[in-house]
């Protein structure tokens, strides 16, 4: 028997464009955490395997997406533990432990922030492409050190200019530049800092589209390049499919013309040879591969 | 005494920010040549003061553009050779030696056009930047010979919408994308071609911001690079400045916010070591130094 609001709460977490995958992932344990409390069930046997569907299917809604697969992934595996309890102890530990992953996936990026404004220190230029929520953080967090940005507007949708719009509240002197300027640009920043959609397990990135070109500038120029993001954004090898999203052509706001195909992929890979440093919640790293340490953080 | 109607044409060639630099030096040449046969002069000498002076203020209105530079300056230097004419003959003379430029420089872009699409050949798919009049003469003359294109839009103004509208009147395949997805396309081409602003002496390259982009990722995927323009735009050593011209920032479309500079610099630099071939009126040059060949044809 289908649930209409865990359905439509579902299909919300299928066609969302514009929040991140670390705060999908925490929305998918929020409704874990409810469907434990309240999803019908007559035993504590029949509650596991309700919960695991939708634990299943929220993964597969966004199976590009690595910090659903890790967050809930763990959640479903923690659940196997609670086997034998009564319904309303399982109902209540079950929804303890996706408040607990969603505490986790907070706290994570509060650190990676952290370390990453530690590591970049005083009075930076910055050159970043795209609208990161961690980049930004990390931009206020260093907005009182002198940090100074090098924004690019980011096509199609030009998030770069609400990038702008946020670093002027915050008094951070700002060059807002075309995404074509890049090459231009990156020689005037002393380093290129990027969040990330996920990092494959090699390390390498991907990001929204441009980012490889930022980061193949910055190479050329001898401009260090560090990407910042919790290690739940890494993809574990042979976990979901990734995906290069393509996004409808009209955002391109091109002319409909016979036998022009208008292109909208909104991500593109970095290679992890172009990447100077890795900034997670574990701290900074100078290689991409997924340590031992990094390893257990992602999956405790 | 000023010539309003010189005055004119030279204030239109200061402010022209549509023509490409090789169209503006024939337009100086056609100038010129009029200019042979109406300005005001009593005698030979007086007629060659007034010309090499006009002369000098057109190559001094657009110092950053090498064809002006190098069809003037040869241009200029051929009227010493008409020192002793009756001022009738001079007139006629000095008219038919800038003509004579007009026709080199139309000619070079043909032969330079030729070349390119019989290197070329049949069957492939070119990304391009930007829209270079020569880039679009070799899709013209490949239209029947199965080429497909790769093309971006190329902020700020979108030149890349019209190189796009040109192919589908000429049922050339083509896919349009944003400047940020050339990372991600560039593997899709069989090679990348540019048109060029002005090459420097070392074969470096002078164009449309995003032109080192192409060229970055070009190199990184094993895709080759080719740049194609006649030799009138080889910069010589010593000969005028290179400006980067930057224009007016509205034409990005950004908010207008305190601390935030919007920048829009046109041009950037790709470094002849990202190029695999240069193609002029001469040839297919595996090399991007002038060649004495080469300084032949441009200034003979």
């Amino acid at each position: 028997m289908e649930d209409p609001a865990f359905e439509t709460a579902l299909n919300e977490l299928q066609t969302d464009r514009v929040r991140g995958a670390s705060e999908l992932a925490r929305r998918c344990l929020g409704l874990l955490a409810w469907s434990a409390q309240v999803a019908p069930a007559s035993e504590s046997s029949e509650l596991l395997g309700v919960l695991a569907c939708r634990c299943d299917r929220l993964i597969a809604a966004r199976p590009s997406m690595a910090p659903i697969q890790n967050l809930l992934t763990a959640w479903r595996s923690s659940l196997t533990r609670l086997d034998g309890l009564s319904l309303p102890v399982l109902r209540s530990a079950a929804a303890d432990q996706a408040r607990d992953g969603i505490r986790q996936s907070k706290q994570a990026m509060v650190t990676t922030v952290e370390n990453a404004a530690e590591f970049i220190g005083s009075g930076k230029t910055v050159i970043t492409h795209s609208l990161s929520s961690t980049v930004l953080a990390v931009f206020k967090r260093l907005k009182d050190r002198n940090i100074r940005a090098i924004a690019t507007e980011s096509r199609p949708l030009n998030e770069g200019d609400n990038l702008a719009r946020q670093l002027s509240d915050w008094d951070i002197s700002t060059q807002l530049i075309t995404d074509a300027q890049l090459g231009l640009f990156v020689a005037k920043a002393d380093l290129a800092l990027l969040g990330a959609d996920s990092l494959l397990p090699d390390g390498s990135l991907v990001n929204k589209s441009g980012s490889y070109l930022l980061a193949l500038a910055a190479h050329d120029c001898g401009v260090p390049l560090y990407v910042c993001c919790e290690s739940f954004k890494r993809r574990k090898a042979g976990i979901g499919q990734l995906e290069l999203e393509e996004m409808e052509a009209r955002e391109l706001g091109a002319p409909s013309l016979p036998g022009v195909r208008v292109r909208n992929i909104y991500f593109d890979i970095t290679p992890a040879r172009l990447i100077d440093r890795w900034i997670d919640e574990a701290g900074v790293h100078a290689t991409g591969i997924l340590s031992e340490g990094t390893q257990r953080i992602a999956s405790q």
